[in-house]
């Protein structure tokens, strides 16, 4: 009689400790939140706006870059094909239509081969961090409150985060140079220091011109990168634009992470890595470096090899009939954008407005652009509280506090704009000025300090 | 005056070890010099045959994807539009379709909720290496000689591989406990062992039902899960065929490992992982366990987030057209790599058949299916050897001793011969003989051994 074989046994406790992070965890339960209150007015969906999507488009834009790699490449047809169907270039085949789309869009010249295709900025976020962390000495800063993405890949890799504390103006330079001197003071190692300088994710922060460049005085001082994830400044409009921390960059301090998500579409996976620093290899002249990119292509062949061909060529066909423009491709969601962020601060501003008797104990800030304000309460801000709000008043929004690693933002909550039409808009900041109403009062004063 | 910023000096001995992984620099060698000698005939490629490509299938594939949610699914408008642009499902929304092709090709049922579609088969060993990885005392074992994107996955993750024996029929069973044993006096905590069951890569070995059976007792007694890649029993014909070895798993000990890079096209960045165990969390009952799948799937969010949707949609209509079977979407491949597999054993019989006064110096295997053979040399079949057969004799293939890590294989070259034509190999197979008429004689007896 053949031997039984014995039912495998597996426990969480036995899995990566990343599997079971509390940030990341409450992401799931705000999901499933929002499956199970499906009613109700939803400020915590950061997807993009969705109204101009046409599924027609997709064959399109394959064609047009079929066509251009026949006409404008001038490839013969068995290397199309090749280009469509086999394993290709690890770093990616439309890494020169990006450049030209940083050249266009934002005056930045950059070498296509540093530039690394990823399936998506998450990938090139775990690849970057990948790299940099080569041992237990090694830090990351961070800008904090967070976005939960970076978190993400820096739990699945390992890499540990500092925070760094972030104001109205962006990351705090100040405190970046404290943790700094606080992690080598520990025998660590700061590698490099995060940031979304635009209409940051989740508090809706901007950096000036002048601490951009502050900011890189400091890195290069202190011999750190800075990782610029950067997907919200093509919402910036006209006068208030700013040069990307890449375009200031002259000494190949920046990596510079790019998504299409929020342009062409976020279920595409494609994003890219723009890493121009060179590597010096041990035991070899240093004038012969590698670029940093080549060596993250190393680590992306590990990961997923290429980055799946028919969700480049459909970026390509989009960057192709948008004559590599990503602003003129996104023109009318720029629109929708800046129209909705107007529509949520005179909605705040009409239903917290002073009244007599009540002092004033709601308020937010308000970034010029993007796709997320950020509101504090004069009551803790949790799950539990985002439940009685989605079951008792119908609108849900994203308790702060998961951006900072539960530290801090604990009366604050995001709200997120993107995919919601105007009356929504308004109808949710009643039902929050409902929540407000019901609350007050039954939190002693210094529970409702932040 | 501004301060000017210091430019950034980063050495490779900054970044993690992995992009330094000898055996993978080796694989880009062989590709750098695919590209140098562009002339000769490469027994290297181990890319699927393209003969059958044809670009307009892509935009059909999409719309048969759409036209099966519209219609057989039943979705509105709004949310087939919200499937192929946003941000969706992270276990992926084709996972009914793969278990319907499980079902058809394989007779194998699975819950379609076990499911983890991912971009590519290499993520799915990323997440599946990094669940199973928790701390420094865990470890992997790995029949070798080793496929190069495995080892890749676990360099990346930092997952410690363990060689296990493997012989012409597979995987060593006897030397599979010795290795559990050795690791675990070493006080290591052995997790799983990885297994091509059908003509592995590179050794093109095949595993027998009796053994496959004699896997999952051992497996079981050992409490190890067994991870099964198998790409290439779809290239099995009628009789000779044997089940998966999820098909034979009663106790959820295979983690299932799949791939459309050898059926539908590598570019896609399209695979998928079975992942049906269930996994208890501490501190809960164990009356609800929650799938493994579930736990890869909130890795995979943060690598990749969900799989590229046109890519998937891309798949799903191929599937579709199909009516989900890849066996009969690929019988004229079948039929491609099953005549090359033919025409490579008649060769290598011919060129080096046995010639009075000449020692049978040459061998090889004879893999009745794949895409690969092993042929054993009188001289070490190293990258130097490689260059010089390259340059010389204009024929490449892979020295083996890369797939061991560098402690075996210095004399055996394995040849793929997926993408050649009849015509070639015959070329390539000459040449090999050449190279070898060239080298009889000048190694001595002892370096001629394996």
């Amino acid at each position: 009689m053949a031997i039984q074989p014995v039912r495998t046994r597996l426990s969480i406790a036995d899995l990566h400790a990343s599997v079971d992070d509390p940030a990341l965890t409450s992401m799931t339960l705000l999901n499933e939140l929002a499956g199970r209150y499906p009613e109700a007015v939803s400020f915590s969906a950061g997807r993009p706006f969705e109204g101009f999507y046409d599924v027609e488009d997709l064959p399109r834009h394959l064609r047009t870059f079929r066509d251009y790699l026949t006409k404008e490449i001038g490839l013969p047809l068995e290397q199309v094909r090749r280009t469509f169907f086999q394993y290709g270039r690890t770093k990616g085949f439309i890494h020169e239509l990006i450049a030209r789309q940083l050249e266009v869009d934002e005056g930045l010249t950059v070498d296509p081969e540093s530039i690394v295709v990823t399936t998506g900025c998450q990938e090139a976020m775990v690849l970057l961090l990948r790299a940099l962390v080569r041992d237990t000495r090694d830090v990351i800063l961070a800008a904090t409150p967070n976005y939960v993405g970076f978190i993400g890949a820096a739990r699945v890799v390992g890499a540990p985060l500092r925070p760094v504390r972030e104001h109205e103006g962006g990351i705090d330079l100040e405190d970046l140079e404290v943790q700094i001197a606080a992690a080598r003071r520990e025998g660590l190692r700061p590698r490099a220091c995060y940031v979304v300088p635009d209409f940051a994710n989740p508090s809706g922060a901007s950096l000036s011109l002048a601490d951009r460049i502050a900011l890189l005085e400091l890195a290069g001082r202190e011999q750190i990168l800075v990782i610029e994830d950067n997907p919200y400044s093509l919402f910036r409009s006209g006068d208030s634009r700013v040069p990307l921390l890449k375009s200031l960059d002259e000494q190949h301090q920046v990596v510079h992470l790019g998504s299409f998500a929020k342009s062409a579409f976020a279920g595409s996976r494609v994003g890219y890595i723009v890493a121009d620093q060179p590597v010096t290899s041990t035991g070899t002249a240093a004038a012969d470096p590698v670029l940093l990119a080549d060596h993250l292509a190393k680590l992306k062949s590990m990961v997923t090899l290429n980055t799946s061909t028919v969700a480049q060529a459909v970026i390509g066909g989009y960057l192709l009939e948008n004559e590599c423009s990503l602003r003129r491709a996104t023109a009318r969601e720029a629109e929708v954008y800046a129209g909705n962020l107007a529509t949520v601060l005179d909605s705040l501003t009409s239903v917290f407005a002073p009244t007599p008797g009540i002092p004033r104990d709601v308020s937010w800030n308000t970034p010029d652009g993007g796709m997320f304000i950020v509101v504090t309460l004069p009551f803790p801000a949790d799950d539990e509280m985002l439940e009685y709000s989605a079951s008792k008043f119908g609108v849900l929004w994203t308790p702060m506090h998961h951006f900072y690693a539960g530290t801090s933002g604990f009366h604050q909550a995001r709200l997120s704009f993107s995919v919601l039409t105007p009356e929504q808009i308004v109808l949710g900041i009643e039902r929050l000025g409902e929540l407000v109403r019901d609350q007050r009062g039954k939190w002693p004063a210094e529970a409702a300090r932040t």
